[in-house]
């Protein structure tokens, strides 16, 4: 037998980091230590990992040290910071930050599209994708895989947890104060009840409304996360020239994405096709019977691992183009889950 | 000076009915008589317009004599069997519902982009389309005057009075039991509080969630609201051939609809051309900063008249397309407002 490798859980604290505790009790024990790490505003802080208790220490030089893999669940920045370090100090870094994303020397990873592409890592750290990337991304992949993919259009209805545990806090308090007042649709009445709650991380209210907007301001008038979602999608499939058309906008769910995706291919399409190759594809459920109400939501889908795939239909102009609705927990395969994955994938080259 | 024209409004107690009335009081006074219609079970009920009590009549072949112009603000199934009654009684009908959309023999018109269709109406009747469609047809149409519009890809984000009052009243209630419990972002929690509100006539919660689906089942698995943009747009622009790809999904909003457009077009077009066009389109509103959280949301748009239009970008893949976010109150221009446009210009009629 050889050793199970350490693990360093660096965020264990965030959105993020709390179903990652969650996922590293359920999945099967590939890890030694599991070690938790957080700011050092955190540290001393108790929580529970595979059913133990576990103390939360602050991210260091030190801390960082005797670590085979550590999952980075932080904010880029501190991401940019300590991911090199960890390396340094012997870890392989698997980071859910936009840090490293569009790196070269970087690989990005959908263990169910691009597994391989995690064995080459010349910086020692492995990324993964965008929550919203991630969202329709098992499901594209396997429709390219037999159609060929040539053109995205993307509309995103990001759930608020996107934004971590602050954005949470503040539609929470949102609703609470909408929903004591009278809840008119007079302009003013959402505002002002908003108003008293404040925005939290967002530029408008999200109780009883939707943002078009995720991310940061780029160049032309796209949102970062706009712009991600292309260049991610790009680089995980191998299709540096892929057209992609993104809008991302926020909605007032709780946990779970959903996207629509108008998906052209080279291949002339068909929905039983499609259907057949979505029921059968990992990490991927199809749930398409509307005339019976059957089609995901952000409700059925929050909490599970896979993407749900529904409104399956051929464009009525166009027989090479698909339209989808496609569902997945940002917290789960959108961050958690698949970085776990491919953290899980690295354990195994340690017992080889 | 000629007689002013009598009007009624059938449905006058319904979402779009009470929006109506409102708009009637605020516009100038083009009507001598306005006759309040619905049915028996309204009978007796009393609702202000143009600052006077006003007494609500069932609607039949007696209340429906002596009128010039009715509105009808009814389910599509009592359109169907009573605008033909009121026209054979010397009415022209305005019709909002989706009983004549689609009949070749009535103009579907919106007063911005095509006033012209609404002055040959063989059936006496003219349609006002559905409000998703209304959402968009003022910016859209004022674009493809320049560049010539070849495709639209649309997701929509849609306000729960679409369905109507009871849609509001159970978004409503959902709301204020899901404000009630804890929120938790477990899969139960959400299902469990709304199913105690009741799903209303929605088929999957929407307090905290977002629904896929708008309309009736069609065809190959498409919803009648997908099918009715689609086929509304090609009417209204006289673009028979149009490519037009739509996915429905309903919002926790109670009023104003957003949707996402990517647009293509014969020609070439750039983001400063299409700034100057919305700037200056009537009904169209431009608001498109976003580094300063300059973007149009239903909260800002709820209980104003034009369509807002922000995030407006050129697509990074294709010269030829643009992508826009457009958000309108779904009770005035996409219902009562438009209806209300088309009226007043038959009115004019009577005056000449
Ligand atoms: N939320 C999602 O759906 C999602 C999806 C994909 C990717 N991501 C990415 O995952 C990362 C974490 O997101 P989140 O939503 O979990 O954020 P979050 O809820 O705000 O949590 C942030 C975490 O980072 C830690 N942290 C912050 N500053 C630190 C520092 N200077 N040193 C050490 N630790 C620090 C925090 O520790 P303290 O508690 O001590 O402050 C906390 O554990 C982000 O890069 C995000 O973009 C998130
Ligand atoms: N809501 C929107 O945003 C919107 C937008 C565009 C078009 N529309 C269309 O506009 C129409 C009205 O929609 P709504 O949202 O206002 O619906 P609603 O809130 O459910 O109101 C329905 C109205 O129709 C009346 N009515 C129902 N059955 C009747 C009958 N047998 N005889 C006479 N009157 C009857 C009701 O009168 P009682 O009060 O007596 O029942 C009420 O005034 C529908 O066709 C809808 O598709 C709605």
């Amino acid at each position: 037998m050889t050793r199970k490798p350490a693990l360093a859980v660096v965020g264990a604290t965030g959105a993020v980091g709390a179903v990652m505790l969650e996922i590293l009790s359920q999945h099967e024990n590939v890890w030694g230590e599991i070690r938790l790490l957080a700011s050092p505003r955190s540290a001393g802080r108790v929580l529970a990992v595979r059913g133990e208790e576990c103390e939360v220490l602050a991210l260091g030089e030190e801390t960082l040290g005797g670590v085979d893999v550590a999952l980075f669940l932080v904010p880029a920045e501190v991401s940019a910071r300590w991911a090199p370090v960890a390396v340094a100090r012997g870890a392989v870094v698997v980071d859910s930050s936009a840090a490293f994303r569009l790196d070269p020397e970087v690989p990005l990873v959908v263990p169910e599209v691009n597994p391989h592409a995690a064995r080459i890592r010349p910086r020692g750290i492995v990324a993964s994708p965008h929550d919203t990337t991630l969202a329709m991304i098992p499901a594209v992949g396997a429709l390219h895989a037999e159609f060929g993919l040539r053109e995205l259009v993307v509309s995103s209805y990001q759930a608020v947890s996107g934004e971590g545990r602050d954005a949470v806090a503040a539609l929470r308090s949102q609703l609470s104060l909408v929903a004591g007042t009278e809840l008119g649709s007079t302009p003013g009445d959402v505002r002002r009840a908003v108003g008293e709650a404040g925005l939290g991380p967002f530029a408008a209210p999200l109780a009883l409304n939707v943002m078009p907007w995720a991310g940061v301001p780029a160049d032309d008038g796209w949102s970062s996360e706009e712009l991600g979602l292309r260049d991610e999608t790009r680089r995980i499939l191998d299709l540096p020239a892929l057209r992609v058309a993104a809008t991302c906008v926020r909605v007032p769910v709780l946990t779970a994405h959903s996207l629509t995706v108008h998906a052209r291919f080279e291949r002339e399409v068909t929905v039983e096709r499609a259907h057949e190759i979505l029921a059968t594809s990992p990490g991927v459920v199809l749930y398409d019977d509307p005339a019976s109400g059957g089609f995901p939501t952000p409700a059925d889908v929050v909490g599970t691992d896979p993407t749900w795939v529904g409104r399956v239909r051929r464009a009525l102009d166009d027989p090479c183009a698909l339209e989808l609705f496609v569902c997945g927990d940002n917290l789960r395969k959108g961050a958690a889950l698949n970085s776990a994955q491919i953290a899980e994938a690295i354990a195994a080259e340690f017992s080889r």
